[in-house]
């Protein structure tokens, strides 16, 4: 892992970071012992920058956590695959002509989060194999729509991440049997007016999760328009079951 | 209002209050600015001391908020009326039979709101008119089951009210038609998992809602065993929308 710039803003140093073809940031707190390790999936078509990820970023950090990101493939200025493009295309149509997104949305995350669980897996690595982070630090994962979708998947191979916040997800069936083998604390937030995302599947979801702590949230308004005290709550979580408090 | 007890426990003075035919306790902290003051209506069956609310105390009074707890009619001792104590044996019955509770809930929790109300009121203006207390500051509600229905109606009648949370709740017409007149500030607590309140029709009332900011929180198990941090959060939320932070 290399790091390609290093800015501070506050107590909180930004470094972009490249792994083989993976580019992301990392966020730490320069003050206090070393909290918890979050990694943090940002939304389809989004990228490690987008306002809901830098919202989640900030509480996580005023918290004393450790923030990571890396841009799934095809986002954030990576290059976009043949196939990729065709399924972005298609879903772009889709909301044009009022069609269903899922079973657009459904292989083209799917497909993503197979290429993406391997990345993050070894951006954990060297994450971990830095002195600073170490492998001591309890690892959160937290993400919404396309973040989500990947850290559903994430969770049921990597045993390192023992909490999980997820935000509004378009639901299908693959995420309800990932759901199913999550048994690590989780907090699940939903939007409940939201033209493209019926919430209704994710009260399935939510009963799906085999954790014994769970807690779903539900705000009024769209999936992106979440109100802040939304993400303080969700850095509370990962405070509260993975140490430090908020 | 007559105070007829007085301890201190840690920073918090409890008083028992009697005004008229009305028994309750208020709670002050002793140090600070006074806080917002919040109404805490108990569930049904229970009384002003019930785990649930003593929880949700302690969470305010540590945030700095005075709270003050009236016992419903015919609770905590108050003499129970031939009506209430007819409907409330129906009540056992059909817990036994595994009948319906909803329509004996709803003739209940109706009749005792009809009834507790006007004690609400009497209540709120003898807290105002304590020079510690005053009419400045911001007002809030909370309660669940009974206390929900209670407060439910009471916000419908009192514009003093500006935020109030909602714990788990069996859901009637009645009570929907209430929330579509609320447009303060709510948080409402569904538990997920309780045998006797189906938390369906939990969503239609988070839906009726006028209110433009409002959350919904789910946990799974029964209603009367939320955990802490569910507390904890009801008391950010007053604090969060009538000033002062937790």
């Amino acid at each position: 892992m290399q790091f390609i710039s290093e800015t501070r803003s506050g107590n909180v140093v930004e470094r972009d970071l490249v792994l083989d073809d993976i580019t992301g940031v990392l966020w730490t707190p320069e003050s206090g012992a070393p909290g918890p390790l979050i990694l943090l999936g940002h939304g389809g078509g989004m990228h490690t920058r987008a306002p809901g990820l830098l919202a989640n970023a900030r509480h996580l950090l005023a918290g004393g956590c450790t923030v990571a990101a890396i841009n799934a493939p095809g986002h954030g200025g990576r290059p976009r695959d043949e196939q990729d493009r065709q399924l972005v295309e298609a879903l772009q149509q889709a909301r044009v002509m009022g069609r269903p997104l899922t079973p657009i949305v459904e292989e083209l995350n799917l497909s993503l989060a197979e290429r993406a669980i391997p990345e993050w897996q070894a951006t954990l690595d060297a994450l971990q194999a830095m002195p600073e982070i170490g492998n001591e630090a309890p690892v959160g994962y937290g993400g919404a729509t396309l973040g989500a979708a990947i850290g559903l998947r994430l969770l049921t191979v990597e045993p390192r991440i023992t909490a999980a916040a997820f935000g509004p997800i378009l639901v299908f069936d693959a995420l309800i049997e990932a759901a199913k083998q999550v048994t690590v604390p989780v907090e699940f937030t939903v939007s409940w007016d939201d033209p493209e995302i019926d919430p209704r599947p994710s009260l399935t979801l939510f009963e799906a999760f085999a954790s014994t702590e769970k807690a779903l949230h539900v705000y009024p308004g769209r999936h992106n328009r979440l109100p802040d005290y939304a993400h303080h709550a969700m850095a509370q979580f990962y405070t509260r079951h993975l140490g430090r408090t908020v």
